[in-house]
């Protein structure tokens, strides 16, 4: 395998003479409905991805392929699956598909199958919610447990929080819905104590989440909680269950319920698909719910080992942000689902998208002269219309946009105004914002003309399942995974969180030495 | 007064002829405590802006302070504030500072002095969320009411919420949360259907918030709660209080238990002063704390007066944006809050300065050749150190960064750990990311080198109370209203919302004789 700079590629000086053309290329006069059929492109689950208002020709998309094969993205997806060391940086193996189950070859690390141990771990986690929804584990006083509030931050709160959110009122609907579930992720003490006073502490189960065991806010957290389960006369060890990896100092450890483990190869903004979030969401659906979120996931990961970029929507929604990002010069990207449920999704792709490529050095520690991963911003429409829209339409920049949207509402409770029920408002709405994007509109009023030329993609399905939502979810780290090895950077480490870290620990030993800190911890009272 | 665009001025050439040795300016090196002490500046109701970590010198300063002189920024204010036709598309007043207070002339519109309409409107949602407290007006089988659900969309809902979240744990922690508040905004039918199935509906107003009465999405979901609450049987006209402008559907309806006004000089963005806000605010915490958070929105008013730029906080920061948008070529910020209780705070501020800068026409509809209002996005610290922080420190591109901060927790619940407290573990992250932005740190391995050259400012106060919301708001307002005098543009209209309004309802008419419309019309299942 080879790992060349994006720039130092073929097709990287195909893309650079084409841009020119593509910045002028009028895509929306292009836009009818056999671009729209032509550019329908399935993921998994029944979803489907459409580049038909991407600013993209065929020529655009021969050398887009060009670079896939130059490039070797899919051979490179391949090698990771096989568990290659593709994490350079902390030299590991990159494995969060595996916990969806197995497209390589079986992974074996110092004499141990990976795999199993992932299938085993899904097992526990799975055998312990069900034990927990029969009655079998209960709190200290003997009561059984009817919320769930999972402790972690960043990877071990934005995606499972997200995922719950997204599948609540679809479990609500559908009679699943087990354990309310809360979150508590910041290290302001207003969170753990708003979260611990909505709670019946004495029917709630806590899901301590670190990977490290050292994170400083979920440390923090749980000894807030433990504080709380005291006071009121409760056994903190009844009360918490662990997910963390087998060498930390939360494993094995008489001080929680249970243990549930990952390991090193789990990134944490990937690891929803592990107990960071199976557990959670077991214990809130029932673990056949989480299944069928990891078999949607499967289902997209399988898909994405397509070498035809067209018939590959994670590889081809990659390579088109990259066209946008490195040719078009767009530095952002807007997240738009058209779907309440998805209302914290653009933030879990904004930890996903940014923390993994926002690099400024190759795999190798070699710093680039490209532009890397773009800012990823977004609300739920139409919401945002009534918002930020105004600049997308109107502001004197463009902004590629990434719709969703599904045939169907979660709940199917609906009411009739003007002829149309809500689910179909919502859904006009999405189809007259992709139109009024791309197409835009004259006037003799400049301030009422839209210039149009506005870039989305759009992905649907029939309605946001577990199963759907898993391939949503797949689709974005696959598209995130296939643009960091366009970039040649290692999109599965972050070393730009530890120097916070540092300067952290030396505020708070109060002996900085440093008169910038010490001015800022002057003034906010430290 | 001369409105200009702003590449006539002579402060935009001479800040084009910094712009490189700008680009180059090393403020990481010369930040010290020195420089952190020059450069506090009074918002209002105890708070400070610092503009230390920002990329300008005394050289830039300076011309800024022309820039402020030459496009009669203070002159702009005075005339907005006197009453002066500042929405030039719609030919509008812009009167949303005069709901806290008087700083003008009496403004008197068609015989009426609006000042004195705006307090009537204010002394009567206080006496009527009074009256809800003490019981004496109940639901419509006679029990008191126990929770709020606002349903407004945009302005008549990201604003509020995000006030309402803000003071939510102040007022539990201060004994004033008197009910309880909701909010249901999209027109997916999940939201409002979710919503209904939270709250006790024989126990709650609903406030209906849509100044045109038009709003299609708040119509959907007004009469989606009515459905519920008659099948609950329960009557309406006892649930459901309006918010409107006289001149709509909804003003004086007996549809209604009571209505509230605004007027068209109050923009939805900028309406949370109003009844938009002052009807749910006053519901859920009290007439007085809503009484409380105008003041301290006014006292800012009052402070953005001041022509001196390094003594007006919100001008100077308007200012700092311009030069880092225009000069120094960054089309983003992000905001960046230390404080859960401004989790949606940055939502609201998306909404504010996107819809009103988000314009590529200036206020007499000729386009614009400068870059006018850039890309907002952000959530709280800590939570985005660990999810997008990574790019922020080690991206390819630069974003400057907008930190918010406090001394105190609202709740003062808190946990001490590894000898210090929750709070001031967030407030030494909050010191530490700054200076790590700043200055960076160098490492013989790349990939754990911090450029640094990283802008931010800092607003910190003692704690989130509501006068210092209020003030924090109005910093904001005034931030965006100076951005836009200077851009030359209208920052009181949003024409950007209309093409996909028309185009929705000619989806929803079924005939839009448009072939793309029908095809995405046809997979999405319309």
């Amino acid at each position: 395998m080879q790992y060349n700079d994006f720039d130092q590629t073929a097709a990287y000086r195909k893309l650079l003479a084409l841009a020119p053309a593509g910045k002028k290329f009028d895509f929306g006069s292009r836009l009818d409905a056999a671009r729209v059929e032509k550019s329908l492109t399935p993921i998994a689950a029944g979803l489907t991805y459409s580049w038909a208002a991407k600013a993209v020709d065929d020529g655009v998309l021969k050398i887009l392929q060009e670079l896939a094969d130059e490039q070797e993205l899919i051979g490179k997806y391949k090698a990771l699956l096989d568990g290659e060391v593709m994490n350079t940086g902390e030299k590991r193996k990159v494995l969060h598909q595996l916990l969806r189950g197995e497209l390589g070859k079986p992974v074996i690390h110092e004499g141990k199958n990976i795999g199993e141990f992932y299938r085993k771990e899904l097992d526990r986690l799975g055998a312990f919610a069900a034990d927990v929804h029969a009655g079998k584990i209960k709190g200290s006083t003997g009561k059984a447990f009817k919320a769930a509030v999972q402790i972690g931050i960043g990877g071990s709160d934005l995606g499972p929080r997200a995922i719950y959110l997204a599948l609540e009122n679809w479990a609500a609907a559908e009679g699943k819905l087990k354990l309310h579930a809360r979150f508590i992720s910041n290290v302001d003490p207003d969170d753990a104590s708003q979260v611990c006073a909505a709670v019946p502490l004495e029917e709630t189960l806590f899901v301590l989440v670190s990977k490290s065991g050292t994170t400083q806010e979920t440390l923090s957290n749980e000894l807030f909680v433990k504080d709380k389960l005291k006071k009121a006369g409760l056994d903190p060890s009844k009360h918490i269950v662990a997910v963390t990896s087998e060498t930390s100092p939360l494993a094995h450890n008489p001080a929680y319920l249970d243990s549930f483990y990952i390991d090193d190869f789990i990134g944490g903004r990937y690891s929803s698909s592990s107990g960071v979030g199976g557990v959670i969401l077991s214990l809130a659906f029932g673990p056949d719910v989480f299944r069928d979120f990891l078999a949607g996931a499967h289902e997209a990961d399988k898909a994405a080992l397509e070498p035809d970029i067209l018939k590959n929507a994670a590889l081809l929604d990659a390579l088109i942000g990259v066209w946008e990002r490195n040719f078009l010069g767009y530095p952002y990207t807007a997240v738009l689902p058209y779907s309440q449920a998805l209302s914290r999704f653009p933030a879990h792709l904004q930890q996903l998208d940014m923390e993994s490529n926002g690099k400024r050095v190759n795999r190798d520690g070699k710093p680039v002269a490209y532009s890397t991963g773009p800012v990823v911003f977004g609300e739920p429409g139409t919401n945002g219309q009534h918002s930020f829209y105004q600049l997308l339409h109107q502001g004197t920049d463009i902004v590629p946009l990434q719709f969703v949207g599904f045939t169907e509402s979660q709940r199917g409770d609906d009411v009739s105004v003007d002829g149309s029920v809500s689910q179909t408002k919502l859904k006009a709405n999405l189809a007259a914002q992709i139109a009024a994007f791309a197409k835009g509109s004259s006037n003799s009023d400049r301030n009422k003309e839209f210039p149009g030329g506005r870039p989305s993609s759009l992905i649907y399905g029939k309605r946001l399942t577990p199963k759907a939502l898993g391939a949503l979810l797949a689709h974005f780290e696959n598209k995130v995974m296939f643009q960091g090895f366009v970039w040649n950077v290692n999109s599965f480490d972050q070393e730009g969180v530890q120097l916070g870290k540092i300067l952290t620990k030396k505020v708070l030993a109060g002996n900085s030495g440093d008169s910038v800190l010490d001015a800022y911890s002057k003034i906010l009272g430290i």
